[in-house]
């Protein structure tokens, strides 16, 4: 489940709120099916608040690059779609049970119904952008969704490994979250048919701060205030995250021990769930995860440069700064 | 499980035999991937002997439109994949145990594997029809493979339910199955750049011979041979099919009650599968099966008659005729 809060995007959604408007009736539109149950499930999924994060980076990408096409909302809604598809999977495969605070789809429909709802989704994503008719942002969507998939598939055989190392963790996230990032912004780019060297600009700020969303989240999954509520999910679902990686790797053997059992668990109590954020700050290894998303961050700040300035650059480049900055918040003020 | 055999489909196999094997280096070429256990997955499911039949309607079809281009076996390739991307997923959701004589995917890996490499699969597809850079073929077989999924649940959502109506039944498997055989026959006619009237000819083709095909297979699944070896698994499944939904209408109560209970509680015994097996002979419904499905047959060859004659359009219409009366042989001859 993400953690990082809505407010973290403001600058993005205060620019994008027209735009935004027409991505969601357009998926709304777009979930309609002849088989009632589909139009259900997939309306519970995407009305279900979410961020619209990629769809919102893939808007102000084409805007930055002067795209004034109404396709580019089409290319971002798709892109949610992908997403969507990809959450509905994942609860399945990872048996989650909370996603974006509402009860997730296959604890009321079942797997079966989940499983075909996500290639449902899919395939609306390629229509869509068959409608639009770009082969080539056909050609990075369907790229990026196997990315996930084999980021997917890493972290599935990799899963419950407290020994993973940071670099095949750092492969598994690449894939598994950023792919979709970068696949965000580089539609933006094709959408606006500008040079090559701008497409890899927005590549690689898709990229970047995709990890460093994917960092952050690791590490609010941590903060005292997530774990009273909701109960660190990644912690009792046995994940291994970042945190963790830094907090095995630097801990005593009884540390190790402790970590090697609640990974292998899954049934962890309220004092286990004390004692790893215990662990954690005692090691900085939660600082440490916010430290390193902020590197990334900052990559993902400079591949801006080659743009000119604006409104659309200056949201891009905030929504960077404001994600990790609120992490921090939300990790060190209370704790 | 399909059960149709093999031999069925030798006017296609004998005619298109390089061509296959163009199709079959692509695929295996394709499920390349860096994730190891991607790549065992996806060839254990290609590799596993399957017909290739949608790949073959693709090639004949574009072969019959007078086109040489190499990218047909591309087409036709997407076609098979999409095609084992469903067979994964249904696996799952069916809990089926065989698959082509082979043990099931999920079984020897894992639900969670499943699903990915299902959708790995599809992306492949995609991408493949992206590097052909036909958008037309993209937007048929992403409908396509939206109509599957349509059919799929349908089929969910009146499974156990023994009283399913004949309609009912044929918009599911119209969806579920035939969808991908028209996909197959309108992608040949669309890189073969054809007429408007061509193209729903072949459209028409695909749906009916896949309609055919289906209740063909439905049928089958009640041959004595067939409950031998594999043991009648739709019925085994708890799956209502066509000469089950006649068998339940021509019945009398005490035959009803039968199937409703060996359809609801799955754990069917050897002798319920011979009495099922007594019943549907008795009421015909086998042979009405049969007789439908030659009816469907005879709609697919008459959908030929705007091509010119030769080689391909002739497999096109024997591979009907083959396929039916393969299916009266193994189901008459030994009863």
């Amino acid at each position: 489940m993400s953690h990082v809060s809505k407010e973290s995007y403001d600058p993005l959604t205060d620019l994008l709120g027209e735009e935004l408007e027409s991505v969601d009736s357009l998926l709304l539109a777009r979930l309609r099916s002849e088989v009632p149950l589909v139009s259900e499930i997939a309306n519970y999924l995407v009305s279900s608040g979410g961020k619209r994060f990629r769809a919102m980076i893939a808007i102000a990408a084409a805007r930055m690059c002067g795209c004034f096409e109404k396709s580019h909302t089409s290319l971002a809604a798709a892109i949610e779609l992908v997403h969507a598809a990809t959450l509905l999977h994942d609860d399945v495969i990872d048996d989650g049970q909370l996603r974006r605070y509402k009860i997730a789809a296959h604890r009321i429909w079942g797997n079966k119904a989940s499983i075909l709802v996500g290639d449902f989704l899919l395939g609306q994503a390629f229509q869509i952008m068959v409608e639009v008719g770009s082969i080539e942002a056909l050609g990075v969507v369907s790229g990026a969704a196997m990315n996930i998939v084999e980021g997917e598939m890493l972290q599935l055989t990799g899963s419950n490994k407290v020994s993973l190392t940071e670099p095949e963790y750092m492969s598994i996230i690449r894939a598994k979250t950023a792919a979709l990032f970068s696949a965000a912004g580089e539609v933006g780019a094709i959408i606006a048919d500008v040079s090559l060297e701008k497409r890899e600009a927005l590549k690689d700020y898709g990229t970047n701060l995709g990890i460093a969303y994917q960092l952050i989240d690791d590490a609010t999954d941590y903060s005292s205030s997530s774990c009273d509520t909701e109960g660190c999910t990644d912690f009792s679902e046995g994940k291994v995250t970042f945190p963790v990686i830094l907090a095995y790797d630097r801990g005593s053997s009884e540390e190790r021990e402790f970590w090697r059992r609640c990974i292998q668990r899954r049934d962890v109590t309220p004092e286990d769930r004390e004692q790893a954020i215990f662990y954690l700050h005692r090691s900085l290894s939660l600082k440490d995860t916010v430290r390193r998303a902020e590197e990334y961050g900052v990559v993902a700040k400079d591949a801006l440069y080659c743009f000119e300035d604006g409104v659309h650059k200056r949201a891009l480049h905030d929504v960077v700064v404001r994600s990790i900055d609120s992490a921090s918040e939300r990790l060190f003020s209370i704790s």
